[in-house]
């Protein structure tokens, strides 16, 4: 079996869309656009959600790696 | 006897079942898939907890490291 | 396709108008004017916002990059 | 007088019971199985308590040190 | 258009009265005196304020960096 | 006059009874038996307070460096 | 004009009456005994103060720089 990083994941989700939740209950859900070390992550065609609703568009947003508790490749 | 290492748990939980308890009262329970050093996890099948209840499915999930409480290998 | 990096977003918007949240609920509209490699951000024109309504004016301010939680360009 | 340590207590309290009081008001009790640099703690035949009441067993349970507040070897 | 950076409107602020928002929704007002890399700054004829509110005079006063959240030259 | 520096309040306090504040308004009360330059603090015979009623004792506990406010030489 | 630097306030109120307002809304006031590079410091003759009445004597108070918000000398 070929070792996995967990980094593998974002590699594999370029492009893709993910569901993010920040620290402080909010969630953004969008195409995983590029990311860094720092887990800093750039999501386009971005929507930032609240209790599971969509709360506005954000189109392109960078979110800053330290307030990031998860990130999930998308469930559909 | 030999001696052990915290991170010894995270190698003996790859490929099994983890629950994982965040900050914020939030807890992940699912298969241990890869972790680094900065105890960033990767979870498939993952099943997101509030208050012991599954809120939603999360299948593949990376966990950022520093928003871990403990990591223990499931109880069943 | 040519690779992207996060930082990338904060070059492009640079002269443009873009949405700050900053952790603690709120968030800070204008012209992104400088940053660095903390994220420190220079906004000028700069508005204070709370719950989506004009707080107050601040014309030029600095944002200390670790209270930051997202950058987006403008919407509009 | 031998010039003791902090970390010496953890040191004679390896295969011992011990109290965990972690931030956010949890407490583990259980046999401190290993440790590291960090902090991070093994613990076996593990009990996650609130309010002095034993919320479930966890048996084993890698605790991130930065969510420690303090260890204290059991009182019995 | 000679490139900006963060720090210079420290620079610019510097014996000018600023407007400093800390965390925990506290503000200070007065003379930028001095500041150095960890925004560590020192304000003179500074005023503590909450809720926008004069809470009492602080004089002189150091105000340590990682508390603060943004800085913004006075508007008046 | 001799210069002074704040870790020699802790070696002058060695073997002395010390009060403890630590982050979430809680207090130890005991005796200092060592400490590290992370501030990690063994302390002995100890008591935890809340609300300065003594909650519990403690007996020997190594408090974690991250989460102490302040320590003051016992007043009595 | 001299350049001045923050730390400047501290070696100016060393042997001085000072205020120092801490994370979680609390203050000491006392005389500035001594402090180093993480601005740790240490107060004598120390009050701990909330919601500016004296809760209680501290006298000699050793105070973790990453607690403080702020350092005034006193305004008397």
């Amino acid at each position: 079996m070929v070792e996995k990083r967990p980094f593998d994941v974002l590699n594999h989700s370029l492009n893709q869309s993910v569901l993010v939740k920040l620290k402080g209950d909010m969630e953004v859900r969008g195409i995983l656009a590029s990311f860094d070390v720092h887990m800093n992550l750039v999501i386009e065609n971005g929507e930032e959600l609240q209790k599971g609703e969509v709360k506005r568009k954000l189109n392109t947003v960078l979110l800053r790696g330290d307030t990031v508790v998860f990130i999930s490749p998308s469930n559909v």
